[in-house]
Order: structure tokens, then C-alpha cells, then sequence
């Protein structure tokens, strides 16, 4: 299986760290991004969306978003589980996980969207006010994430799940990218940051910095 | 068990269609939504979000976001299934929902966010620039949805999913309350439309009009 990924990209990162946790191999292929070869026709017959990661399976089928790629790797190697053991905990799983993507990563992208490294890319002209807005709602948030991990070891309880690779992939490209780090009072937040980061499948995929 | 919900809101009227499909029945608990009880401190108990749909189980446990709760109904009633047969078929099922949510459902919240009736509310400080581009995007994407509804039945392949659900919900949503009604000319999209709206499940659990 190839994934077309980036190296350091926040979304293919996800795969590649849940791939690790799994002990599975992926060919990687490096798109070029700065070129824009994800919105090129070739491309968009991989994923119409034309974003990154893309998993190309060996019949030339292809899918996107990094939850569903994530979620297609959980079927084919079972543990460790990443996504939930009953009904009750795979429900709990998905709603933290939801909770980061909705109202975590929402606004780091509101910041990295209206933020000077896009606006010089020319893709869509700024709105200050959203970058603002962005800025203060992620801040919000790590302080709602703190005083949650003041309670749980990890984003969505006791153990590691596909919540903490996405919540680390995306603070830790905030933290690099969109000057958004969490403030370092935030102590919960930070163990928690060290422990999930000392994993070895964390460790060997390592972000933007 | 119960589920905290609000008439015709598009979010809770998501899980009423997927018990419905499944003959499950909830009790349903409307909250005051005018009078903002879901930002209460009673309410946050069951959801730190502040957010409906809330599934609250017989024993006290609360589940939020209509997503995890649909993955919790599905693990008690599997037929019919809504999520994915098997491991090719539940990564398309979740690219293909997920492309709803991010880019579709996103647009249609910013043009609602930003727009008229919850500027009335004084919730936010509307920004205009941001709703006329949600207004834009979502058009953007009828027009790829449309497309796509050329080529196949519903919204993930070729039988009725959640991502059929979440679609149906948001675009009617969009059509009653944002002044997003999908053009006349996009006949695929309604052809599709009226056959999910005919489903007894979908049928009788009306939106907002």
C-alpha cells in the first residue's frame, strides 16, 4: 500500500504515526506540495478533494481523509486498538475525537488559514479578524484540554487512542507553524504531550519544528 | 434512554433518523434552547461541549456528538447497517461523510454563523466577508455533489448510509434557515434528495421548514 503524504504535514503524519502503533509498513510517497500536484486532474482522480494523505491499495483504489485511512488500517490489523473495545468506549473514542477535530483543530485552522504563511502563498486573502477569533478559541480550548487531562492520562481516558494522535499532530504543527504553543503553565497538557510523544511510533514520525 | 434534542435542529434530527432507520425508539427530551440551558452547568455535566444531541443512558452516562451516538446505536442494532459492511466499504462510508462534514456542512456554517439570524441573536459579531464565502463554498459543493449523484445512488455508494443522513440533514437545514436551497437545475442532487426524503425513517422526523 502507498500513502501519498508530505513530510511534516500535520493530517499524513496522523497515518503514519497509526500505521507505527500498528507495526505496519506503508510505501511512502512524497507529493509536491509547493508545486500543487494535489489539485492537479491526475490527482483529484485519487482524491476529488485534492488534499493529503491519500492510501493507494495494491488494486489501485484509493482512500481519503486520515480517519478513514486510519480506520480502514484498524480492520486489517486489530491491535493494538486505537478506536474503542465495546460500544460504549468506541462511542466515547469518536466524541473526544470529534471534540478535538470540531472545536480544537477548527480553530488552529481558522488561525493557520487567515495567518501570514498562507496569506504569502497567495491561496485566499486574509481575514484578520478569523486568524483573532482562531487564535483565541485554540487558546480557549488547550486551557478546557488542561483541566481535562488534570482527570485522564489521555485525551479520551485511560489509555492511548486515535484522539491523542490527532490532538498531538495538530498542537504540535500550532506550536511550529501557527505560533499558537500552549502556554507552558498548562501542566496536564504538557506530561501529557511527553508522554504521548515518548512513544516510539510518535517519536520516529516526527512533525514540522 | 434519552436524547436531548430540539425540534427540527439539524444535529439531533441526524440521531432521530438513525434510530428511526434502526426501530430503536429514544425518549426525547427537548431543552429550552432560547433560553440557553445547554450552557448551564447542569447541562455541561452531560455534555462540555454545551451542544445537542446528548444520549444519556439508562445508568447516567451521556454520550454527545450525533456521530459517536449513531456508532453507539449501531453497535446495539447492527441491521440495517449504516457505517460500513466491511473494512473497504466503512473507509469509504467515513471519506465520504467526512468529505460532507469538512467541506459542505463547514461552508453552510459559516454563511449560518456569520449570517442574519444568530447575528439577531447576538451570539457573535457577524462577519460578512466569511458568510458570502460560505455561501459560495456550499453552492461549490452542491454542484461536486450533484456530480457525484450522476454516477451513483446516495452520497457514499450505491445503498442508503450516514453520510446520506448527515447530507439530507444539513442541505435541508441550509435550504430552510440559511438561504442555501440548492438550485433547481441540480437534478441529480434532488433526484437524490426526494429518495432519501421518502424513507418512512426520514419522513417522519421532519426538519425545520
Amino acid at each position: 500500500m502507498k500513502l501519498y503524504s508530505f513530510p511534516g504535514a500535520p493530517n499524513p503524519r496522523r497515518v503514519l504515526i497509526f500505521a507505527a502503533e500498528k507495526d505496519l509498513a506503508l510505501e511512502v510517497v512524497n507529493v509536491d506540495l509547493p508545486g500543487r500536484e494535489i489539485k492537479q486532474p491526475e490527482f483529484l482522480k485519487k482524491n476529488p478533494s485534492g488534499k493529503i494523505p491519500v492510501l493507494e491499495l495494491d488494486d489501485g483504489r484509493c482512500i481519503a481523509e486520515s480517519v478513514a485511512i486510519s480506520r480502514y488500517l484498524e480492520s486489517l490489523v486489530p491491535e493494538p486498538n486505537l478506536f474503542g473495545m465495546d460500544a460504549y468506549e468506541t462511542a466515547v473514542i469518536e466524541m473526544q475525537h470529534r471534540f478535538i477535530e470540531f472545536e480544537l483543530n477548527m480553530q488552529i485552522g481558522f488561525a493557520w488559514v487567515h495567518g501570514p504563511i498562507v496569506a504569502k502563498m497567495g491561496l485566499i486573502e486574509p481575514i484578520e479578524e478569523m486568524r483573532r477569533r482562531g487564535d483565541a478559541g485554540a487558546r480557549s480550548y488547550y486551557k478546557r484540554l488542561n483541566r481535562e487531562l488534570e482527570t485522564r492520562d489521555y485525551v479520551a481516558g485511560d489509555r492511548f487512542t486515535i484522539a491523542d494522535i490527532t490532538a498531538l499532530c495538530m498542537i504540535d504543527f500550532a506550536s511550529a507553524m501557527v505560533n499558537l504553543k500552549p502556554d507552558e503553565t498548562l501542566d496536564a497538557l504538557w506530561r501529557w504531550h511527553a508522554r504521548v510523544s515518548e512513544r516510539p511510533a510518535v517519536a520516529n514520525q516526527a512533525g514540522m519544528s
